[in-house]
């Protein structure tokens, strides 16, 4: 009897295996072979779910979009309503909001292993045109996600009124790049836990 | 009569090979046969000053660190003269303190190009640790630049005084890095001027 396979799942593991190549020896070493090796897989089985190498660094990108953006949708989901409903104290709502915006912070295996992944996709897709299109969107989605931050401080009242907010956002996107970039490849300069720090100090100096 | 050949300039040449390799195409393409063409010399006058393409990596990685500290250090020590003495107006010494850090943004040609090998040798070391100490000096480095900056500013009494200025480092540091990566990678986000303003205004909140 044949197995019965999933092909959503089979398509998945396949991201999965790349993710993994690019951990271990990066961008570089990543072929339709190895991918094969690493997922367990025969080549012929994995042409099955995609024609070129090519095909499956795409797809793997889009999941690594889509993985992290869920998870920050259904925090947000279930933050914002508790920060808009106005009952938290100030301290409590800016913790809530440290806690969204650390998300994006290595400060455990899954999000260090993402931010590395998201790294070298990152030095890759500059040779790579094809690839652009989803670097944009992701980055002007992580922009989005900033300016809804600030916007639900500024909502209810916590948020300086001295601050041009579009400017904010762009300090805010900065800072968290910059704490991610320095947190997960430098960590023996700038661990994951003061990344947090820092950005818990930027959003206290944003506040009234 | 043989060519007379210095052979610091060549090594540097073979170096800025490399650099065009990695801005035309990715440091997965560099190898000594492409650094050899890219250079127009014969791979075996490339071998005479390396043996390896791991030995030009590594002298390349060291001369963008060298060519970078080299212009800052320039920029500090006309600049950090003429802060201390305090005979600056307060705007003034905020616009040359922005100066000295925007030297790090890809501002201009050669600190866009030096921005982009910057990261893609960032990618590489992460899975080479020969290039580690190389990173971990540079890191500091500029730390201790962001930090000698704040002190400038402290001493001559322009900080506020309620800050926790190694907090305020990783900072600085971090925001830097942050805007360098976005207006590298994704300058339709964000432009290298638009990076030099969030730069210029978080050192405005940090004044008193």
């Amino acid at each position: 009897m044949p197995k019965i396979v999933d092909p959503a799942q089979r398509r998945e593991a396949i991201a999965d295996a790349l993710f993994a190549i690019v951990l271990k020896q990066g961008f570089a070493k990543v072929s339709l072979r190895a991918i094969a090796e690493e997922a367990g897989l025969a080549i012929g089985s994995i042409r099955h779910y995609f024609t070129t190498a090519e095909g499956i660094v795409r797809f793997a990108l889009e999941t690594l979009v889509a993985r992290v953006s869920a998870r920050l949708e259904t925090r947000l989901a279930s933050l914002l309503p508790q920060l808009d409903a106005g009952s938290l104290s100030g301290g409590a709502a800016k913790e809530l909001t440290v806690d969204l915006l650390a998300e994006l912070l290595p400060l455990d295996e899954v999000r260090r292993q993402e931010s590395v992944v998201w790294l070298a996709f990152e030095e890759t897709a500059r040779t790579d045109p094809a690839l652009a299109d989803v670097f944009e969107t992701s980055v002007r989605g992580s922009r989005k996600l900033m300016a809804r931050t600030l916007e639900s401080m500024s909502h209810r009242g916590a948020l300086r009124v001295d601050l041009d907010l579009d400017l904010e956002v762009d300090a805010l996107a900065a800072l968290i790049d910059g704490l991610t970039l320095r947190s997960t490849l430098h960590p023996e300069v700038l661990t994951p836990e003061r990344a947090r720090e820092v950005l818990s100090a930027h959003l206290e100096q944003l506040r009234k």
